[in-house]
């Protein structure tokens, strides 16, 4: 119940990216990759400052039965804007723009497979690509200092059957009665936090239980980051 | 810090709607209309369930600056999207579909004005507006049951300049450390708590004045609902 | 028969827009808002010449029945677009482009309800945002000279059960068998006119008594906008 | 001043369509192709009433310069929905839905070259192309009785350096004070009078001038219609 | 089986284009414009290069029953891309772009009528408009050199009834096993091959003999492209 | 220059999908998702026929630099719709419909990578899903017949250097003056050839010598694919 599925995560799964990862929260996959680019959008120009955004989408044969490519119907929906705009959220909370200096990075998050957690998957994922992009940026001398305030992981929660559950895998999910997604700082505090009744409200001390689990998982997967990041060369 | 703005709810400020309020949270109004269709979509028919589902948007002039209308740009923009969103999943936790029959209720909360908080008004307001909906149904005989749970109200709350406040107007909103919305049942209970730190993560003890901020505000919000209910004579 | 609806200029009903007016003509309501900007498009460049344009569009339910949004389609309606254009022929009339100087305005007309109409309110009502608009730039010294050479106003007009009838609402409307828009200058010379045959073709005679209506319908207009500009203090 | 340009009618201009013409005034070409499907649209269904609707577009180059084209931005541009409404509704102003059977009728009108007048034109040519249409269902006895009540002419006059003028070229149309449309039935009477001022407003002698030009321009055209319709073998 | 249809070009077919021409394949119909404009899009300036593109589409009503426009649908429709593009591939074969200058000609493919083989009826007349775009180009001093290294025709081929057919209708496209489209240079040479098995896969034999068919044809229209641009006086 | 980059196929690398394969040539890797669903597409039905249709794609940072999405865009580009109707052509040619049943099969085929070869990769993988998801049907006793005629493979070939090479990455691709991709039969017929000069027009005997390269190229992939489905359980 207050267990993380496996997680894995593959660095450097892709050649040009970068950064890149593939990671792995039980049978959900999703391809992360950080791609950077010299300058800044038009409206940023002369500031000093640089730009981090993301873009989530999923594979139309990600999930159970297969959805239509949001690029067929000529627009994006509204779960995967929704989704884009959280995890370009959770990233700016530790990134400082000045030390970016006038470089721009974009996190795609493309989900292969899905089986819950897809959202708090690609912010944990995201923070390893990220990372590694700024050492690219690093190793070219291209920064005008220390980009990253610290580390960030998130974790979706939940109650299903009237106890609280960490890591929710599709099937507890679609059942929960509340879903609640935690995004940590490396530190253990909030950068994010959503939950929803899915089906009757629930009160703060059920809340409480639920910001307990996600924030013992946060620092689980916040160690798991570490260990990636030292245990892999990084991206030359 | 912890006072709501004025809040005015004018009901059946429209002619034609099932169900309608315009919603003044400061200076922020919002004009809510609820319609009503016998019927549901394709894939709900037989199913003896009812549907309601909600859509926002702001006027190009609600703001300081001027924004491009999104039919003009041929999309909706991803905080639009974000927001319907928020707004349906906040009333879905209060409706019985069952006792709603087959019935679909629209919400649309359009933004006449905008000065921070427009997504809770519209929830806030949508709650009237649906209620007005309701009885319309009622009043035909049209309903199985009684498809109100509860009542829902909403509220901003964030940490300006270190001080938790209540009710943000958009001058506040723009310069919060952190910023949270929070949606809560006539009960007092948690549909959905939103919240994200726009500048440095924020603890577990910040959170907790946020959330007692927030539900003494909803819980406000509720007893003005009431009376507005109370004080006129629901639409025919 | 000879009489328009009543008719209210609610003046400076937003608290940001450098103009704005809510128009009622009847139960018609139209939330009119002038944007200023100063700067032309990219075309107009070092012409010395200002712009203005116009936008009209409708909230979903400000009519019987709910209208889908533009937005959600993915497209502007037909007859957005030739409503839009229509506001825009209407007050280019009036305007001289070298006196605004190189000063964009937009003019946002917005259907809160509908009951016919729509299109002529939003002319009217535009003329008194324009108006205060120019005011403002006037008030910030940033005019080449006067830019209004004149006002305009707009009324419907249709022949009913085979009567002529000034302003006619929607029910008159849907029965009409001739539909027209007159569009003249404070002067009482015409500036659009446009008439169409909805059942059979129409004489020259009745043509001469639409025209004869529609003309005394906007010098009516002429004067009541013409207190509602002295009645109140315009927008500082 | 008072003359058309040379006026050419080239019927079945095309080989599958069920009625086509090749008209030109002037330099200004229009292919207009009337396609007929048996039944009608989804909401019409059951009512015994036919339908008649318009698209009009212009190829890239027919004019000057290369306009980009409609399809590759995604969207229709307002003068094409203006247009093609107009076409619409003068076509309606003659047909009698109950003897066209539930049957459905399609016009396209396509400007190969514009030269001024193409809208005028698509319209003089859509009533032969709807004619040869009607006559190609009531060869194969799918009619319930006649469905044209008579014909439609249409041509564009306007005020060029303080004269009234029939049919401007293109040319003479962008120097115009006035600008006006008039579609008149085969009985002289008015289906739709649009009249704007580009410069500054015109006065009611100036209309009435127009006025007379526009009858007796479109009363030649209903002449030379009624030609082009004895002197070619309708198709088969 | 080895013959084409008639084949018609008609140059200078529009008063405005650089160049233009109404290329017939028996009853197939092609309007082919070409449009130069002076300067490149913004990624190739400063190359001293020149640009070509293309654009190919059809009217509503060209083929036996009418398609929606791909504008009102919001979208270029797979097919129409695909045609584009080898039109657009097929006239880069012959063009040295510094010759050309820093100036672009775009050419527009509009199908009027449809019997088979739009393509290579499109890239065959668009030989003939970029030929005369180029002589306007060298007319008026604009060019660095001799753009076009050459001439290029097209002519489709296919297998139907198991014989290999030069030039196919649409009825005999319809039918065909072998579906395949040739695109060759002045001096016989392959600019593009491009074949299909509709039905059961082809073997070597039969594409030699396909090739064979194809090489002739092109010889044929590179005669006739010839024998038009030395039969008529290029535009001026 | 007449071999093969390494080629793996790795199937059901979904768990979801009916049939899927991660194939690799070289570094390209495309991910293959076959999707069953019972019924066939609305025009179909009552026909007894099934369908297979199928959709190409490419995530943002397969390449060197970063692709903006379609789906951001609104529009799906030309070139995804060129390969995308590449791909549903080469398995048509090998399936019967009629023993299909009335089913559809939906071909995903994603590129996670590219270094050329792109769209060869996908429909050599595309037959291994398809071959999986057939199975699939079979197990479940959906199937009228043996739907799957033959097998398909593809590979692209060109002339680099003036030399003729098998399976081009990205680099040599990118200089090739000839580029061609073969589609054949497991018996080593034809499906679809389709080569372009990039350069200058290429004689028959460089076109032969391609054809020889590509055939011998399909038939190891034919076998390897055999390999494939031998050595693995398929999807139960």
């Amino acid at each position: 119940m207050d267990e993380l599925r496996p997680v894995t995560f593959t660095r450097n799964w892709l050649d040009h990216a970068e950064g890149s990862v593939l990671v792995e929260f039980g049978r959900t996959r999703v391809l992360v990759a950080a791609s950077v680019t010299e300058g800044v959008p038009r409206w940023r120009k002369g500031s000093g400052l640089g730009w981090v955004t993301s873009e989530y989408d999923m594979l139309p044969r990600a999930t159970n039965t297969r959805n239509d490519r949001d690029a067929r119907k000529g627009r994006v929906g509204g779960r995967t804007h929704e989704i884009s705009r959280l995890i370009g959220r959770s990233l700016r909370g530790i990134i400082d723009y000045s030390a970016l200096g006038e470089n721009t990075i974009v996190i795609d998050c493309d989900v292969l497979q899905a089986d819950g957690g897809t959202r708090t998957a690609s912010i944990t994922g995201a923070y390893l690509a990220l990372s590694d992009a700024v050492a690219w940026l690093r190793g070219r001398g291209l920064l005008a200092g220390e980009p990253l305030l610290g580390s960030v992981a998130a974790i979706s929660v939940g109650i299903v059957g009237g106890v609280p559950m960490l890591d929710l895998c599709y099937e507890e999910d679609s059942t929960a009665e509340v879903d609640m997604n935690i995004v940590c700082s490396g530190t253990g505090d909030f950068i994010e936090v959503q939950g929803t009744a899915e089906g009757k409200p629930f009160d703060r001390d059920l809340l409480n239980q639920l910001l307990d689990l996600g924030q013992a998982g946060c620092a689980e997967l916040t160690g798991l980051q570490a260990a990636a990041l030292h245990g892999e060369v990084q991206k030359q």
